[in-house]
């Protein structure tokens, strides 16, 4: 099976911007996207990172500068098989959330993200295409119907979990074991706990 | 095994004040410990309500008024085999979630909640004790460690789900199957899409 992980080389977490400067994002999204590609490899398959700009990395690259949506579609339409796409910022990812992602049943395997996004996907028919725009997940559930493919949703907290905003760094201190996790220890980030809210500071 | 959600029968979900009324929580709180219970049921245990104060509720009650740790606390040392404690505000629960989390091997079983939460365990050593403030989560692991039990973790977005905070609803609407998520629905509640974020409206 192909497995394609989007993404963006040139101005990533840019909701991450109040704790981290620009340089800092890139690093850090290179941290996260090296924990997905690598625990992709653990489970057996090989990344292929599709990315807005070249990059220099240990996976196979296809830059694609348009649009997610159109890059990934591409992508779908262009596969001659099962196909699964992978959201690069999965910093809680473990080999055994992505084995059951890969061996769920399903012409079309979706991980639900927190807040309606969809952050992973097997597509075993043809004619599925993502739409990433706003809650996702139900028009990836409306797109399977449309086709007639049956779905099934893999019930993971850490494929749920993307990193987007200044809080989603407190998942990662509290769950993250490989290198993001440790990136931010690194530079100094912990868990603050304020009003029975966690969070993270610096 | 011994099944026990605790539930707070006074003043439930106040997070949710900006939303909704003092008898609206009260009812979306039964309505989600009706979810959570009946579940239970579907999958081969009898839940027992450990609740604050009496309520009228079809399924065997505790009634203990103390702190949440005290009430859990003497329910794990009362337990004369393995015993689960299971948040009664997991609206988001299905048959398969709680069969992958008393299924789940280990002496200790624990399902992580969002923020650093711990929304499920399953006690299989005589000497674990809970310790539910702050980043429970963390806790509950070092408990484990010294008292030398090993460690599961469940890895389940719909455990990990319990509903406090308005913006909690929306995973409701966008993932709920039964009476909470219709209770909401039946409110007038759908969801929102603001500058990407998903939210709810009434």
């Amino acid at each position: 099976m192909r497995v394609v992980v989007p993404f963006d080389g040139r101005d990533p977490k840019t909701r991450l911007a109040p704790v981290l400067d620009t340089d800092e994002r890139r690093n850090f999204a290179r941290a996260m996207l090296a924990d997905v590609a690598s625990t992709i490899e653990s489970v057996g398959f090989e990344p292929t990172i599709l990315a807005t700009t070249d990059i220099d990395c240990e996976w196979p690259i296809v830059v694609d500068e348009r649009s997610l949506d159109a890059a990934v579609n591409d992508q779908l339409a262009a596969a001659d098989g099962p196909i699964a796409v992978v959201m690069a910022d999965l910093a809680l990812v473990t080999p055994d959330a992505l084995d059951r992602l890969f061996e769920a049943d399903g012409n079309v395997v979706l991980a639900p993200g927190r807040g309606g996004g969809t952050n992973a996907i097997v597509a075993r028919h043809p004619d599925f295409r993502v739409d990433y725009h706003e809650a996702s997940i139900t028009d990836h559930r409306a797109v399977a119907r449309d086709i007639g493919a049956g779905v099934t949703e893999v019930d993971s907290f850490r494929l749920a979990n993307d990193v987007d905003e200044p809080d989603d760094l407190a998942e990662v201190l509290l769950h993250g074991e490989c290198q993001a996790a440790a990136w931010l220890r690194g530079r100094g980030f912990e868990l603050t706990i304020d009003e029975g809210r966690v969070s993270v500071q610096r």
